[in-house]
């Protein structure tokens, strides 16, 4: 690329070209954006000062109209660019592309540009981040295999860890949409229900002793299906806009009272994480892999003639404590998972579930084959609560403390080939409200 | 009132005045409209008519401008004019009170003229009724004793009917708010993994053969709380709009498959049906009464100094066959709540979990004390598809038949008084898809 600032390790590399709603102090109404290297494009400027020729030169074979296609960077959601289709997306990622290449095709647009560069381009710490759709429903999935047998195995032993509709189907929940935010945004400890001491049967109401993370890797949608209609698994992967870091914040004492029979509920509800680039599903591609084998005999609604389903980005977890001493607790995958999205998107819409633009899925919890430190929740770290973890500078911890901040990342690829990742996923934990108890 | 069609005893009454979204081929655009017996008032079209003094005088006090009152009728949601609060609505159903009384101070602006009549009131017939409020997010309680006692009893036993949060927390999980849709939309019996089998372990792909309703009372929100930050139990009443009718589809055989650990899917997010006309908070105000009696210590955040907490609102289901014959199978109350909404509201908030305006909450299957012909559902109706049920016609159910109709309807007071009433929540189920098993 020409861009002066790129240093080549750069997860936001030519090759992602992720999506972003930013504002900033300049013009405060929200607006897609994308990024390289350390600079933030904002698409709406970008494009609005390019005339209708210019523009079709940049992004041919569109389909649409370039107008239809620029109105969409001045929404406040990605959600109408994500209806536009895999097919625009493609074209517009292959434009971006095109736009920052040393050797690009059209010097005089940016490159040589240097008015324009102005308008449009910000350092990112000049932008704020927002949630980057409107989420209509969120369904988080329990697809992380070891995950899903390490804690089985802590609640009903090694011979009945997993359930038997776990390898039949990808088992997954509702999950609360109107708390999903943004990296960055502190998350206050919650208060809720918590059987203390098991013996008595009287719970008490207290801030969370057990707060936790998941590390997941979450789905946008891009286009509705109708209602009725079941998606087949070959046609899947066009509603996939793109991927996003998610940690799902879970307080375990909460969860262990109340999730029998109907589900996690307030133990879930009270904030839910996402990275704030959405990486398009085409940069993705190249990184495809096997998913963890399953060895049941499958429904044929959820059979993939694409047998690499799953992708090889490489995930790691830290906590940063008040003090500001940083640990990387957990490093594991996303290929851990036993089920795709595709198959959950199948799954899901079999019984005629309508999906809508901008709904989220969650992978659920990825962990590692291996130790403690491949795991992707503190409840299995710690097993429960019965094991510390180490922290640099010396701290301990079972679960969360209060000032603790916890950071997702997801990596894939090479230096050479142009790193694809998602940046941070980020929260910091705030001390519970003021509460009265019995 | 002066409403010439008028008949006494319509669950529309002057007691009444539900607001709903409807269309209609003057004015296809959706707008806010209430009804009064059979007639259909539009608010748009009646307030755009009156100038500022005038409905100043109609609605006083509002503490709002007129213009911004007025502005919500025009919307395609009632989100707007539920976020204007209580205060308001109170105000506006007493202007439309006064404004059909035969007596009423307002005679020119409606009763003695009959153009602005011929404008903005239309029969029933005649309008389209859409989804009433932008659903954010819909969450499922079990609150319904009865119901969570007699299903207990089904798959544990009695010893172990209830599980031991039942009677500390109302137990509820999140739904799915893309398939909620309104009374009269067709339901396609949904495909879904079932273990016909229990031996085998083997589930197949077909069409649900356990397809049920569940009779719920529904809830929306009027104002959303911030994030972080909980809503106490004297201020619950206070985040309330009104209420609906709520059939809660499930399909039996695909949720006792999927529904371990992490609660109902696909059994589930298919579809729910709710009543087009939103029963104002204030209008079910005189039907209070108490509810089944909690013999546990509650926690302290659920206590209530409003011990009348529930209402008394006879319910009723009907199923009415393809060949025309409706029995009505079903009879029971909705006061049959172990929880109140407001404490279903301090419980969710608990944790900080943010509720929008618009937001639907049900109150999970209500079933009375008595046997199959007061029970919510034909899961308990047919002791899970052990006992026939006879409709008229001499045709038998256990569960539901394509070409069936389920009917809700809900209503309190006395003609005297003036019923309030919700009209009918219906949904006719349409065949299955066609779909490929193994
Ligand atoms: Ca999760
Ligand atoms: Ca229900
Ligand atoms: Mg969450
Ligand atoms: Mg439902
Ligand atoms: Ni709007």
């Amino acid at each position: 690329t020409w861009m002066p600032t790129y240093k080549p390790d750069s997860e936001f590399s030519m090759a992602n070209f992720p999506l972003g709603i930013v504002s900033h102090s300049d013009e405060p109404r929200e607006r897609v954006a994308t990024i390289l290297g350390e600079e933030v494009i904002d698409l709406r400027i970008l494009t609005t000062a390019l005339d209708v020729s210019t523009l079709k030169r940049l992004f041919p074979g569109l389909g649409i109209t370039v107008a239809r296609l620029c109105a969409t960077f001045s929404e406040s959601t990605l959600n109408e660019y994500a209806e536009l289709g895999r097919h625009v997306h493609r074209i517009v990622r292959k434009g971006l592309q095109d736009l920052f290449r040393i050797d690009t095709p059209f010097p005089e647009i940016l490159r040589d540009n240097s008015n324009l560069q102005k308008e449009c381009i910000f350092h990112q710490t000049q932008v704020r981040m927002l949630v980057p759709m409107q989420i209509g429903d969120y369904t988080d999935f329990y697809a992380g295999y070891h995950h899903a047998y390490h804690v089985g195995v802590m609640f009903r032993g090694p011979d009945n860890a997993l359930q038997p509709n776990y390898t039949h189907l990808p088992v997954g929940y509702h999950g609360r949409a109107s708390s999903i935010v943004v990296s960055g945004t502190p998350i206050k400890r919650p208060i809720g229900q918590i059987l203390v001491d098991q013996e008595k049967k009287q719970p008490v109401t207290e801030p969370t002793r057990k707060l936790d993370f998941e590390v997941e890797l979450g789905a946008f949608i891009t286009k509705p299906n109708k209602m009725g209609e079941p998606v087949s698994i070959e046609d899947a992967q066009d509603y996939i806009f793109g991927y996003v870091l998610l940690n799902d914040w879970s307080a375990r004492d909460i969860q262990s009272w109340e999730y029998v029979p109907l589900g996690p509920f307030n133990g879930k509800n009270f904030a839910s994480t996402i990275s704030p680039w959405v990486v398009m599903a085409d940069a993705l591609e190249p990184f495809r892999t096997t998913p963890i084998e399953n060895k049941t005999e499958i429904q044929k609604y959820l059979r993939e003639t694409q047998k690499k389903s799953v992708y090889d980005i490489e995930l790691e977890v830290d906590i940063t404590t008040a003090e500001g001493e940083t640990t990387t607790i957990g490093r594991t995958n996303s290929k851990f998972l036993m089920w795709s999205f595709p198959q959950m998107i199948a799954h899901h819409t079999l019984n005629g579930c309508p999906l809508r633009s901008g709904d989220l899925l969650g992978s659920g919890t990825i962990s590692g084959p291996g130790g403690a430190d491949e795991r992707g929740s503190l409840l299995e770290m710690s097993e429960g609560g019965k094991r510390n973890i180490s922290l640099n500078g010396g701290d301990l911890r079972t679960f969360l403390k209060d000032g603790d901040t916890v950071t997702l990342r997801g990596v894939c690829g090479t230096t050479e080939a142009g790193k694809v990742g998602f940046g941070q996923c980020e929260g910091r934990i705030r001390g519970a409200v003021k509460w009265s108890s019995n």
